[in-house]
Parts: structure tokens; sequence; C-alpha cells
């Protein structure tokens, strides 16, 4: 009995070319776009030969001290869309973070920094680490962010054994999405994020056509699954989108904690 | 003028306390739930503590010869869900693909393999080798491919310097995406996916209440960007979905190219 | 006058099979032994096929508690040669350090920890990370060592801006060779060491033939190179070498601190 | 009888300080010299901080074409010899090999290349590959060869499932010294090398003080340690040394086969 049926099943299986012959399969081939050449890093995490280095370790040419910052509250968020807005030229002043070890480093009261040039959709890779400091907890150990656009903020933060709300954990959308796992390595050691960021997209009468999503890994592991955000990641109450240009800065924020980056490199998408 | 520009700008840049603070931040703090806690691997790619490994060079005791196999056109899919449907029972048979050198090779005839377990949403990570073969072209080169839940195909092939239809290249969702861009290595030198997957959702009348969805990276660089999938991967006609169980086995194509994998493992999502 | 020069050394240059044809190049050939197959890890620094793993992250089986320890002067070192020529059986007791994420830890008080198995010449990888503690200096800052054959020690140590006698720094064969640089991370971060040694040749009466010798890398950077050790490395006093069995276990110090393991596998040479 | 034994033993092992206490400990303190800070790079095999850069995948800046080649015989190699000394000044010409995918590329016929600075004593890590060629057999097989100082060659070639020689075949010093194992991975697979080696001395009349040795790894695995050479690595006969500068250029020889190469650096020791 079971013997019959397992040869139905392999008739089935091994007569691929019975069924459908009908339909030429050469209807179904795009010959076009050919998608461009791009050369892998040598080690995974490397950069790809299409990728725009923000930091080697080096210098921190790429980055300058932001002027708007970012908002804490939609009242805030609402006043850095005017500014920048109502900006059209100004002196770029460096940024104030130390550079060490091939790493780079918040130097606390310096403020945040960000990115000379502005990008909208990209893959990100950013290695960060916090510091280890036994007297601190909950938000106040290792807190650091990465603002998307320079609103879209995925939190840095030393979480493991360390408890907070959850979405304000490491790899949490700040105050909207919790983090799939908890992937944190030790306070110390060197941890990664791999990042595909969508920006969103406005109308011309500055209505949403389509909302920012994200997708995250943290250290290898997956911690955010094509996330739609509901507007900038604030501190104070709920958000809601308010239009902005097409491409921004990326930010990191100086919260105060010396935690440490290196090896950033985005992609454009 | 300028000067006075900038400090009306640091003022709002440096006062983020100002705004807002009729809202109190607790408000919007969710500490629950607790994200479970996944220790990384050591090496990028290496496994986390809660993969499931599905092949780590030792040997094949993961997965079986498919019973089924796949569709190569909608009425071949159909039949393949009737007789996943009507099998209560059978005899499992193992896999007869090659292990040499810590990697798995396709027995060319030997047929697909699939996973003795079934998943649903996963984030998958697995390495492959087109070996070398210069008189080999096209689709003819090195292929093989990836089903999630023996339905949904990434194209497995060599395709550095070697042209084929786009949607048919390395990192396609065959016949249905082309790959952002063309990350492939040159044939003999190892390559890797990283794929996070959602299964389609089906109602329990048979209908599609969410198609499957893909993001791949292809060495590290994303080539599949939360692509919605249209139906099953066939290789005549246009697809559309069936509905299928909540989980299905992975499998790996035998299309008589000796390709080979390694460090393969899943995290289900 | 140059370019007639350029061509005479040209001339040289490319003829390389017009001098000393007399001599067969097969009488230079030698075709035995082949040498033994290993396959490499996926990963560098990731075990080859025929590593002995000593820990893969998930227990202590291959360790012991150690019942005779190590010798801190050359009159301690003696007694521990006496006692285990005198030992011919005894318990073997379960190391009591902790594994966790990973990794195992020195729980102080607990005592050294040995390999249930004896090793002679080696190469040896070995991961280890000191624990951040400001309040520490010098040789009270994540103390710890491997004693090779129980008796040679590579110090362990955070010497990352953590003065201390150069010949008790990280990677210092102990009071006998300082390492050719620093290549100490940061406590917090993980750190390795790649190790080629070589045990020392007794006659049968006991006196040296040929001493121990060293060479090692501290994560992946040259710092002893075929150090010829004077004797056991010891805390107080002079070494000299005092005859031991070809094989004796491989011992990890416990020193008071929460110093970290990991990846730990030997190649037998 | 057990237990007291075991009793007797846990007293030295627990009581490291009763002995030799009349030596102080300070009096084998060595607190100088202080080893110099090196930064390690964040990928194994990627270029601590003190490393010079010979390949980077960028370009050829760093080779030039070899005005004066290698001997294949002692009467060669002591007419290389000659010719360097008689040389005060030349056109150099640059490498002719190709750059591609972040790797170069062998162009047979071209000649071997060499680096334009000098060295010595140095730590050596560099990358290679073997094209496959399955029509190709033995020494025919991807040939090439690093020779350090322009004179001492550690074989390049395909030495998986290839049999040849055993001191000709891949990390073989040829003709000279058997690799301890063959490390080797398949053709089209990137392997690596990492490189200890001594130049050796000669007195002010030439003769010999001290022979060149060598430490090397092939993939993380050892394969040759501390192997005293004979001489220069010559095809046909038995080597001698001849007297040569303390640093000369590093040399990879064209064989005929489109070897490639990358991420090469070396560190002076």
């Amino acid at each position: 009995m079971k013997k019959r049926f397992l040869i139905i099943i392999m008739a089935f299986c091994f007569s691929p070319l019975l069924f459908g012959q009908e339909i030429d399969p050469e209807l179904t081939e795009a010959w076009e776009p050919v998608p461009e050449k791009v050369t892998p890093g040598i080690f995974p995490g490397s950069p790809p030969s299409d990728a725009v280095i923000l930091f080697d370790g080096k210098g921190l040419s790429q980055w300058r001290k932001t002027l708007v910052g970012y908002g804490g509250s939609m009242a805030e968020v609402e006043k850095v869309a005017k500014i920048r807005a109502a900006m059209t030229e100004y002196e770029e002043q460096d940024a104030e973070w130390e550079v060490k070890d091939g790493a780079m480093i918040v130097v606390p009261g310096t403020g945040a920094i960000e990115t000379r040039r502005a990008f909208g959709d990209i893959q990100l890779h950013i290695e960060w680490l916090s510091p280890v400091d036994p007297g601190k907890t909950g938000q106040g150990y290792s807190n650091s962010g990465i603002f998307l656009m320079g609103t879209y903020e995925i939190q840095v933060l030393n979480s493991y054994e360390n408890p907070t709300y959850s979405n304000g954990q490491a790899g949490a959308m700040y105050k909207q999405s919790i983090p799939l796992v908890n992937a944190c390595r030790p306070p110390g050691e060197w941890q990664y994020y791999d990042i595909i960021f969508t920006a969103p997209r406005f109308a011309g009468d500055g209505s949403l056509i389509k909302p920012a999503t994200i997708t995250a890994f943290h250290n290898g592991i997956l911690i955010q699954n094509h996330f739609e955000l509901k507007g900038p990641c604030i501190y104070r109450g709920e958000p809601h989108y308010v239009p902005h240009p097409e491409k921004l800065p990326l930010l990191l924020q100086d919260h105060g904690d010396r935690v440490r980056f290196r090896n950033i490199w985005v992609r454009e998408l």
C-alpha cells in the first residue's frame, strides 16, 4: 500500500517536463535591465566597491557638527523642519568627537554629529561599542542613537543584562518598535548593525504617500523586519510624519556617554 | 548676518528640553514584551544561539530526498499541492548528495533535497560555490536554486561574467524579481546569501491574505528589498498563489551541476 | 649608457634557462613523504579538521581542576615534578569555572584548570577577554595565564594603557621575554593568541637536550618570535629546566580576576 | 588511601606562597623597554596599524617589474648578486600585471614583479588563488611563488588533489622543505599565507653567520615551523648561501599561470 503510494509520488516528482509544455519559458525571461556589478568586500562587514565610506578609522572628514539637530517632541521636529527649510547657507563646523585606535568616540557635550552628505534609501553598516561602567543603569548606560535622515532613530544602548523599557533598548526603533530579540553583546565588545532603510515619500502638498521602513540586523541577527515607522522617533508624545527633503544627513547622537563607532559605510539604494 | 542666523540655529539645537515638556516621556515607554536573549555567533556568518543548524560540514542528517519536488508550471505546482495534501505518511529517503571538505555537493541525477523539518518565516544563512567550467554558459553554468517552502526560488547560478536573462541570474527571485545589483563572486569562490523570508498567509478558503516577501543579501550586499512574490517561482507561464501549509521544507535544487553548499542555518521568526 | 646597462640586466633576467642546465632538476625533487591533508576552518580562527577542540562555548568537558598546579619558584616547580612522578591514579575533579554566552569565565577561588588530555608540541588558538574594571592597575588588572605544559606561561593581562613591568605584560613569556609590540585591545574586547609551542627535550638522565620555544601572535601580530625559554615561568627567582614528561596538560590560571576564554583549539604537531 | 593522597596534593596545589619566599619577585621584573603599541586590524587578516600595505585591491603602485629576477641555479644566483652589486641606478618599470575585482593577476609573459621597497625580517600576510583549469597537472597547475628577499621561495601552486613532488607543492620552501600538512583549498577559492621570515646574517667577508628561517601558516594552519633555509630556493642543484644586502624586495613569480593575489601587507620586524 505504502509502496504503491510512493511510486505515484515519484512519478509526479521525476517527470517535471510532462506538464504545461504548451507555454514557452522564454516568454517570462526579462533580459533588461542588467544589474550593475558590485564587488563585495574581502571580509563580511568590509565595504563593497560601491559603498560610501563614512569612517575607516582615520578621521572625521565625512562628518560635521549638526547645526539643526533632531527633535525630542513633535513641536521640536516641526521647528527643525522650518529651520532646515530656511537655511540656504551656513558654515560647516567640524565634528569634535575623538578618534582613537581606529574608532570614533562620542565626546560628551560636543553635540551630535552628522554626515556632510545627505542620504535617502540606504544600506548601512555601522559598528559600535558600549564602554563598561558598572555604576550605570537603564537609559543611562551607553546611550547613543543612529538617526536615519536625522529623524528616525535606531537605539544604541547597552542592553546586555541592563533592563529598560523594551521600545528603548538597543535595536529598538526608539519608542516605536521593540527589537525581535535581544542580540546584544556585553559592554566592552564590538557590535554591529546592518540596516536597510527606505525613506518616506511625501506628496507635493506634504502629505504622506509611503511611510519609512527599516529592516535591521544586530550582530547578524534580525531585529527589525520591515517595520513601518509612524513618524520621527521622539522622546515625548506620539509621532506623526512631517514632510522633509528626499535626502538628509545620517546623524549620531551625543547622549552623554563615550560610545564608540567604527567601520561605517552606506550604499545608496 | 550669517553669524546671527547661526546663533538662532544653535539656540534651537541645544535646547531640546525647551519644547513639549507638557508630555510625560514615560507615557510612550513599553516595558513588555521583553525580547528574548540570543547570543550571536563568534564570526559574522556563524550561527547564533537560537539557530537550527542545517549543515555544519559533517553530514546530511537534516536533509532528505524530496518526495514531491517543486513545480515548473502552475499545473505542476497544483499537482504538488494535491500530493502534499494526500500524503499522510511515507518513508523518508536519505539525501544522496556528496559531503566533502566541509561542503555538500549536488550529485546530478540524485534529485533535489529538502529539510526534514518544515519552516515558515525564517532568517536563512547559506553559502554556495559555483564550480568553474569555462565551457558552460548562461543557465547552464552552475545552476541550482534555494526554494523557500519548496516553492519560492532564489536563483543560484554563476552570474560572474556570464550573461543570462536578468530575472534568472544569481540572486533573482526566479522569473519574478531581478536582483538590485550583481554581487556575484567568480566561480570557484564561496559566496553567501542572507535571507529574510516571510511566508504567505492564506485564509481558510485558500484565498491569499498576504503575499510572501523576501529581503536578500548576496555577499553582504542587498539584492532583494522586501520583494512581494507573485506566487511560486516557475519556469513556464505566469505565477499565482496556490494555498499551502504554514510550514514547508526548504529545498535545494539538483539542476545537473555540481554546485556546493555549506554553513547553512535558519532562525525561525 | 643607462639604456645599455638595462639591456644587459634584462638579458640576465629573461634567460633563466641559459645557466646551469647541466644539473637535472629532478634530482632535487622529494616525492615522499606526502603531507597529510587538513581542511581549514571556514573562518580565520575557526578550527581546522585535525584540531582537538578544547572549548566550543558549550561546556567544560575537556577540562578539570588541576591537582598539582604550577610552581611560583624553582623550589615549587621541583615539588610539583615530584608529585607528578608519584601520582599513578587520582579522581579527576570537574572544572568549576562558569560557562556563559559561549565563553568560559574564571571563577576566582576555584583554582586553575587544565586539560584532561596532555600535549607536547602544539599549535594553539585561544581567545580571551579582560573584563573592564577601572579601579584596577598593573598586575591586578585582568590577570590570568596560559601555561603550556602547565609550566611555560604566556601572560594574560589587560595591557591596554595599563603599565606594568614589560616582561609581565600581555603576551610576555612571564618574566622571560617581553613581547615585541603591545598588540592589546582595550579591556572588554575579545583578543586572540595563535601560538606555536615546541616542548623541551630531555635526555634519559634528565639533562636538557633542547629548550622549549614559542612563537606567538596577539590579535594576528607577531609578539614572540621563536623565543627559547630558559625554563619554567616563575614568579620568584631565576628559572632553570626541570625534566618532565613529553606531554602535559595545558593549564589556565585563576589569578583572582574574571577573565573570559573562548574558541580554544590545538593541533598536535 | 586515595583520599589522603589527594589531600597532600591539594596542600601543594593551594599553597603557592609557602615556598621560596626568600626571593624578591621584583628582582626579575623588567620595566624596560616598553613595547611599542600596535593597533590590530578589525578583521583577522586585515592590516595592523604599523603594516606596510603592499596591495589593497586598487593598484600596483608598490610594485615594479623586476630588473634582476631570481636565479634558477647557483650559477644564476651568483650572477644576480653581481648585477645587484653593480647597479647604482636604473629606471623603474611599472608592473604589468592585471588588477581586477580587488585582486592582482599574473599576466603570463610580463615577468616577475617585486616591491619597490626592500625588506629584511618581516611578518607577511598574502592571499592567493589558483584559477581552475582541469587540464593542468603537477607543477603546471597554477604555479607561482613568493620569493622572500627575491631569493627564498615559498611555493604557490594548486596542491588540492594535484600530486607533485612534495618539496614543490603549495607551502613548500621550494626544494628544501616539505610543508607539515597539506592545507590547500580547492582551486578557485582564496587562500592565505601568514609568514614570519628572518633574513640570513652575513659577516663582512660574506660568510654566513645565521641562516634565514621561516615559519608559515597556510589558511591558518602551521606548515613551516622555524625552518632553517639552506640557501636560495633553486630549480637545479643544491643550494648554498650567497651574501646579499640586509634588505631586498619581495618578489612574486610569473610562472605562466594567471594566479591571483590580494590583501598583501608586511610588518618589518
